[in-house]
């Protein structure tokens, strides 16, 4: 496996652009277009949350009943949640005039919007930054870029990873961009993400390698615990690296889901990272525990509690709090036998030796925890399991941010 | 039902008292005690974190085990919590001494921390310090409100309510105080809590109505989402009103348990609106919902979120994030059937209506959010039962009080 740098457009086949639309924001890009040369074999996870937004609706069709998908086109600023019929229209207004200008079928058209809730999408500015996007699509680096800043709401930076892999002597490349960075508590799906991948593999294939791996990646992070109403992570696969296919139970399967794995980590810790208001990266390493799920469910307790992110902004080592978050997860587990330790750049301290304050070094502990990347080891010597989740601090920009983010 | 000033003392044959008895804070009163006259029939509920406080322990033990309870210490500053052995032993010796001074046998003594999770207990100073209380105990009412000042953490202001009623031609009056103020989001019980009653009532019926209201009062509040270590309720009726002993099934149950509702409804909407940092009570109402259960569901997910909770801080009627809260809640429901109000001291106003934005006027509903107390009034439209639950806004306060609650 091979790092590169890129995002959608890494693999063969694939073209992005971003436009300045002025759907909300001004003078920013803020329309994005993924486009393939050929059709490709989609897989997708969507919100769990009972109020879906019109695209989540409408791309979920395309997904189970079009034969392929082409194209998505973005927009940020408003996310075309709880608008109703006309909310849904604009999908489909949105996909007929994409399908015209690309020469597509309207039913391989995607769409995704992030924003605000419960304000309609201005459709003749949708329409006008359709065609501009289609004007502007190229296969360069520089264009997954553009796409990639274009989608960005509050996100202080813009997420890309890219990986390379051999399937049967073949290069097979894997791209992908997201974005955060509120209302982010995935379940089964993130707020915004995007995989693109020139690999040839089966819709039910990439399907599962797709269901098998959120569970550790994106439904690992937690930025404030909110499930969004428009969270969507898809995966577009063109074919285009003419590997032969990737079959079930193979080394290549293995490999596919590793590559797979590192686009969706990578893209999913700097989600978290770059959390509203964030200063830190919070992660929370689970080892010794009795079962995975238990695992994933106790890091995750860990990273979404308001008084451990607190903490981490405040890089004071109050760890009863990660103690007390373990505790109200959910899982059984015995409190006096839990070491802990915080991790960083700066060194590694014991912080909990059997679920009692070992006495470590204040200075040392502020120290490791002043750092921007922290990690809360947890070893609950139950069992061979272990999750890691991934999280950031809670700031006064937090705050700040969500206060008057419409304004 | 009469509303009465007060708390702890208000009941006949109840004393309190609080001191200074420096545990962590300095110069100011640091412990409380809560004595009554006679035997009390006990009544509690405890947190349910897996992480349970030393104090926790030990009171489980006396409500379950002990003939009766005569006496509660309390401290604030450090919560006896992840202290093992030595911690558990600090409840007996508080007990112990506790005794000697009453009068009383140890295990009618009961005891509660609350503070900083991990460190021990300074016990020569809380030893001094219930020699001072177990002088200083009186039956006024101001007695009383020097335990309530006494028992607080980051509280702003104490928190008591009292409440006479009449059973058999007798007058039996209740009485409360508690504390809040973060980590605070009780699941069958509250942060610290403690009730008193002269009332004649089994241990049974007293338990069956505890269990029963906290499900709609303290279990309906949240400030943080961390469910404390420390979390207890705790009833004491010493049966001094000489009432005809309250029997099950009865108009005087019902009377007792409305009671008993007020005082600890009135605590738990205090404890909410005083929560860390708050500057707003939000309250929220859900109606026309499916099943009650559902109805505390969709309620209490609402005033957990960290969006809505920055919205009421930023007087932004950003109401899509409410639908978002109810929409992961895990309650199913028509997102197209959604009425929404906001509602407060200076008006109502109509946000959604079918699930769709109504077009408000902004300003409007800005001034309706800018009230101290703030209402959200969500119809569900599914059937007849309803809900409430308090929480508050999300403020710079929370953070900078969280981010060095240990300096």
């Amino acid at each position: 496996m091979k790092i590169r740098t890129g995002g959608v457009t890494a693999a063969k086949g694939f073209e992005a652009a971003g436009a300045e639309a002025a759907i909300k924001y001004q003078n920013r890009k803020d329309m994005a277009i993924i486009y393939s040369k050929k059709p490709c074999t989609l897989a997708a996870t969507f919100t769990t949350n009972v109020v879906k937004a019109a695209p989540v609706l409408w791309d979920k069709k395309v997904v189970e009943e079009s034969p392929f998908g082409q194209a998505v086109i973005i927009n940020a600023g408003i996310a075309n949640a709880c608008t109703g019929k006309e909310g849904l229209d604009y999908c489909s207004r949105t996909a007929k005039k994409s399908a015209e200008l690309l020469n597509i079928p309207e039913d391989a058209v995607l769409v995704a919007s992030t924003g605000v809730i419960g304000m309609q999408l201005p459709i003749d500015r949708i329409e006008a930054g359709v065609e501009k996007l289609a004007k502007a699509k190229a296969e360069t680096l520089d264009a997954g870029t553009q796409a990639a800043e274009a989608i960005m709401t509050t996100d202080t930076r813009s997420k890309q990873a890219a990986v390379e892999i051999e399937i049967g002597g073949v290069k097979v490349t894997l791209g992908g961009m997201c974005k955060g960075s509120g209302m982010i508590h995935p379940n089964m799906c993130t707020m915004l993400g995007f995989v693109t991948t020139d690999a040839v593999i089966s819709k039910e294939l990439l399907t599962r390698a797709l269901k098998e791996d959120v569970v550790d990646t994106f439904n690992m992070i937690s930025v404030d615990g909110d499930t969004s109403t428009n969270d969507t992570l898809l995966v577009m696969a063109n074919g285009m690296a003419e590997n032969p296919e990737i079959q079930d139970g193979t080394p290549e399967y293995e490999e596919f889901k590793a590559a797979l794995h590192y686009i969706n980590e990578s893209l999913a810790k700097m989600m978290a990272g770059d959390g509203e208001g964030a200063t830190a990266l919070l992660e929370t390493k689970v080892i010794g525990a009795d079962t995975k799920e238990n695992a994933r469910i106790l890091s995750k307790s860990v990273v979404c509690s308001s008084l451990v992110k607190a903490m981490i902004y405040g890089h004071d080592a109050n760890a009863g709090r990660v103690l007390c978050a373990l505790g109200y997860s959910g899982v059984q587990f015995d409190p006096e036998k839990i070491d802990l330790y915080f991790e960083s750049k700066a060194g590694r301290i014991k912080i909990y030796q059997d679920g009692v304050s070992t006495g470590y070094n204040e200075e040392e502990a502020t120290k490791i925890l002043s750092e921007p990347e922290v990690t809360v080891l947890v070893d609950m010597k139950m069992g061979e399991e272990s999750a890691t989740a991934w999280g950031c601090d809670l700031t006064y920009d937090y705050v700040k941010i969500n206060a008057d983010y419409r304004s």
